[in-house]
């Protein structure tokens, strides 16, 4: 299926809400992107989550947490976005960053209906405070 | 399935070698990164090709060109790559260079069993000669 200009704005949408709520907004308002029977796997090759309460489950661990996340590469083709992004997350010890490139797939409401996140701890750096 | 670091290292060679390939190979020499059943699908949303002689054809289109290809950023997680890359073909007429973030998966021997690109033709920008 080929994105409608329509379509692929909503995508660019979502992924921009996506970023930013990584930071500012709960696990439970992040799940809400997520299509009802969406599936999770972060890192890829990790166990599959399915369905919106293991996907909030998932987010939990940033709810308590001082992230930021900042897009620094988009592409959309077809009802897939590929991203790569900056994570900064401020812990009292260190700051940590990671840059994964994430793979979503969306419905035509623009909801996540998959997530990948590609990244391994190599992709970490980590500054003392 | 998490990736043994061998074979994290087999897919980030795979991923230098494709893109070496792009810019000085045949497209057979290319398909031949691929499994023999692998799908290809470019850009994503684009009908699936399978199997190394539709992904030959795929490649021929690159056997007369003058184009190279760099890497800009490489993820590897379990058996799954993606990266965002440059290709720049040099046309008599016109120098065009397209950034997609591709999506490959991998056997644990190294060969590529399916491909998404995802770039739209608002990545691509053209240069007079």
């Amino acid at each position: 299926m080929t994105a409608t200009p329509d379509l692929s704005d909503r995508i660019r949408a979502a992924v921009i809400t996506y970023l930013d709520r990584i930071g500012t907004a709960s696990s439970s308002q992040i799940a809400e992107l997520y299509a009802i029977d969406a599936t999770l796997e972060d890192p890829a090759g990790s166990p599959t989550r399915t369905g919106r309460a293991e996907i909030t489950d998932f987010y939990r661990g940033l709810d308590n947490v001082d992230a930021h996340a900042e897009l620094l590469t988009l592409r959309i083709s077809g009802t897939t976005a590929a991203f790569h992004f900056r994570v900064t997350t401020n812990l009292p010890q260190a700051t940590v960053v990671v840059e994964p490139i994430d793979v979503m797939t969306f419905d035509q409401t623009g909801h996540i209906t998959s997530m990948r996140a590609i990244w391994s701890p190599a992709d970490m750096t980590m500054t003392p405070s």
